[in-house]
């Protein structure tokens, strides 16, 4: 059994890493910590959690103790805070997943730029990898520190990167209009997320400013062989789970909606969590909640030469803890759905 | 014009004050309270307000000040804080309707012991009126300071009371189940009431032990001519505004379902704002969303001696700012249903 | 592995036992039938079940060819169509759970007064065993034919039966006031069930003549050993899944709400998936929404004797196909919770 | 007193239209027409629109008979039915607003293309008028006949209108991404628009493919002075109203966020219903819920040299009924914002 410990496990990510990780035969939650629970049962806080029962409880983040009680760590600490807690168990040997932003942006520079903080553990930032595995896996499978990636960025790459890749599309001019559930935002005791703003409400935040920006880019980059410079747009949606993102790109070269659908579902034809939609389907959040799936739909818009990629994932789960338990079967040798298989339960 | 103050404005009561006034063509606000607002304007926390414009900011509450700039005062304090606040107003001679508690229990040892809290102006509470009109209308019109129903009373007393007037019902084992809407928690930065938690949730809370339960006993207990005991349940409903009251009286005559229909029709025939519902339909909150309408149905379950009475309002509107207002119009002589007539904006 | 068929696969119920048997090791899903969909991939209708891929289609209701396909049927057709499928089934020697209420009451006038429709397999009915596992396990491991539960009885039944087994709570004048999500009507086309009619509303529905009423007092009679008239009033709520149930009992003996916890907690110790909650907490639809758990909650009222028992299901899981499957583990041996294990997906 | 009639006044627009028109002191409601609720009071399918009492009833469209009963007509047909009504109408005088999409597109060719059905009165087409009156308000006050504008078009056209007119953006490139309500669907029973179907769903529709489409082309077109196509995806949210569009252009012109706002201040001046955001606000759909208005913000991307416009409506209001009052009150010469001045009722 492979003894993990989840730091910074009082918020959402961490409840579902904890809800997921109760169905994982190879896996035992050694240590939970959180500063401000420190002493209470996850229960205390998510009944649902209630099967962890009276054996686990959140402590402190005292890596002395944890080094002991551990031998995989996932890191759901605030950016900037991550930094030295990921390098500290790096260099100790451990196996990371960090959930912050903090090991992500390959250049030190970008990521001071958009998170307003000194990166001090660039040692350790070359040897982090992005935690995509439908682009990564490779490195992922060999990697001691994985960064999971963002969840806007999750949705926003996977939509991009084959019509980048293979030219489809341009890597000019490309909008990424993308719509979230409210657990994006974290378990939050701030009015502007309180159930009467949120609710029957819908708006715009952080528009061109928003830091998943340079996260798309970098990887968008990749695929297209040179900087790509993205427009990034999020909204808060009215419902707990959910990502749609709504990427507009130009034509490259001649297509239809059914030669882009055929291109994508090569792409992702050996991937267990992309589903490439026909053409008489568009994703929608509610048939992904729950799970670690990507769902795709693709559309050409031949009167004005846009091909419109529309990504649906779980911003929590793809996004976050399942993407991340992803990345720890990947690194530990575990089936890659192991914890990941259960199905959406919709309505 | 009538110039008025809102005391405690920067609450969901308040800006529902706010929002109702604008349409009464007898009233200016004249000034806006809040401490922790203050400099701002109405619109800066309420968008929707913003037809306030320039002309009105958030102030500290200063007697001084205040008693120059207005006649009229609507007192949205936390209990407690509007004891002393309320007393000033009145003893200077000015009209007041409180939107607190602290007014509303004629039993200061009643108060004391719900609220936890000594009562210092029972001299003032002597004065005060129950503002329910369906029940005191002389006196309101009389009166100088008037106590606004809380929320969950409004629905249950209007439910119940011509039960009791009339002896149809018994007032012995009354219960109250109450759902209500998140709007009723206030303005809240409190992770308890965040989207996440209240959204696809519902729960009871304060079970048997909720503040406004010795408020429904009082008025009831006038009915019956005798104490009334009640057990009285909110619940927590995610929808921002209403509350849907469903009410279990011991029947103590023979009765139908026509028969209490039709009591109750009498009962209310000359209230404005009370809308008595035939045998083939049942109340919903969505009906009378933003309204101060009450909608009541009735069902008499003969297998088991029960007449079920369910009440609907808006609790921001007759359950607060909205019966307010009617409580204005009563006091100052405006017709009463001045700046209270327009209807739900449904759905 | 065992082959099982749903018959009436194509609404929420059938939806969901497709979604729950997907993680069932000891089960093959041979055959789904829905008239209205024959000829469709399940995924066609619920994209969330693609798993099911290109291996499963809908088809007609034809016994013959049924019962050469499985062994094991889920029966989830309309009542009164139930009641000739499942005895055919029956009477072929082939294990059933009817999810319809045709053979959950074990009177047929009593059956015949509330659904309006005759019973013509009273011979079949007298084998069926009504299968709420907490009340019945041993009856259920034996039989051939068990009757699944109706969602508010599940809920209602579980809170009601300790305290009138007991005598702790006197069987006269029990309200049971449920709310229920939108899934609890079945997947319609009915536009009072559409998006703006529910959303941001909410009502009493079927008071005081909801079919669910005589299956809640059939078996609260049995605890009681004499006969309980009960007054049930269902509500309809703003969200997807879950049934709460506020229910009022007057006390027949001294009790605490202390006392009462652990009552409870005694009747239900080795149940898997009843949770009763201490005296700090109130159950919440949300942490059992996709789950097989009800959660029971306990307050005495001293000032009213009045006992409240507060329970939260899925209304599709505890309260339909995971009972169901709860059900088909006991009649064929597997664990209890095999494939009902999972965890709420909160929020 | 204006008699007005409402034909097809059985849906969400239909009832908005008797909802709004109760607060209109010019204005009369003297017949409702109806094929499917012909007989039946707006109460019996609208609870909320209890104030019309006994006096109105549904009844069938019948040209005789309302000619002799209203002279002022808001038509909301569905489109190819409200053809020959309104034509009729028109040619015996009457005073008319449409709010189907029949007269909206000034290009039979347009109009036949994308709705898939002949025009058989271009003479009428020719005298309609495009009812948005923050363009086309002079011709809206001598018009006989005004086609009001789709709800998308309403908040896309305003976003963009300003831009093109002044060159600050490019008229290629032009991407709406909109989001709607599920009223816009109409009162619908379809299981596509069913709660559980809606609630905690998120997806995009019609991709490419809308019939607004062109209506945007057709009045972005005019200001640009040149023919503009435009990709407008459509989304679907789970709230009962508002439309918010992100619209993005190319800049054409050096611009910052600033200048951007400065313009459309400028252009929207005298506006009663438009309100232009400062840089520190964002539009949201529940500011404007049951109002008249149109809030628009904006935001300069340097990084990608894109002007990004929001837009946020009531899809009910000003993007139909609200903006078809308006339209009334132009063309008869009341004060603009009768009956349209009351405020969002927010939360």
């Amino acid at each position: 059994m492979l003894k993990v410990a989840i730091c910074g496990a009082s918020g959402y990510a961490g409840a579902e890493l904890l809800r997921l990780l109760s169905g994982h035969p190879g896996v035992q939650v050694a240590a939970v910590t959180s500063e401000r629970s420190s002493g209470k049962n996850p229960a205390a806080l998510f009944p649902h959690l209630s099967k962890y029962g009276e054996n686990l409880f959140f402590e402190p983040l005292e890596p002395a103790i944890l080094l002991e009680k551990a031998d995989f760590f996932f890191m759901a600490l605030p950016h900037a805070a991550s930094q030295p807690a990921v390098a500290l168990l790096f260099k100790e040997g451990k196996k990371v997943v960090d959930l912050s932003a903090d090991y992500r942006i390959k250049d030190p520079a970008v990521y001071e730029e958009w998170y307003k903080v000194e990166h001090k553990h660039r040692d350790v930032l070359k040897k982090a990898v992005y935690g995509l595995p439908e682009l990564h896996r490779a490195k992922i499978k060999k990697a001691s520190l994985v960064a999971n990636p963002g969840c806007y960025p999750t949705g926003a790459i996977l939509g991009i990167y084959p019509a980048l890749k293979s030219g489809l599309a341009s890597p000019e001019g490309i909008i990424v209009d993308s719509k979230s559930g409210a657990s994006g935002a974290g378990r939050q005791s701030d009015v502007r997320f309180s159930f009467c703003e949120v609710n029957e409400g819908f708006k715009a935040y952080s528009v061109a400013a928003h830091r998943h920006t340079p996260e798309i880019e970098q990887e968008t980059s990749q695929a297209a062989k040179k900087q790509v410079t993205i427009n990034f747009t999020p909204h808060l949606l009215p419902v707990n789970r959910g990502i749609l993102s709504t990427i507009y790109l130009k034509a490259a070269k001649k297509l239809t909606t059914g030669s882009a659908i055929s291109l994508y579902e090569k792409a992702y034809r050996d991937e267990p969590f992309v589903r490439v939609l026909g053409a008489d389907e568009l994703p929608n959040i509610n048939a992904v909640k729950g799970t670690n799936r990507c769902d795709i739909g693709l559309r050409f818009d031949a009167r004005t030469g846009t091909l419109i990629v529309i990504t649906a994932i779980d911003n929590l789960v793809k996004g976050a803890a399942g993407q991340a338990i992803h990345n720890m079967n990947l690194m530990m040798g575990f089936p890659e759905d192991t914890a990941l298989s259960t199905l959406a339960a919709f309505p």
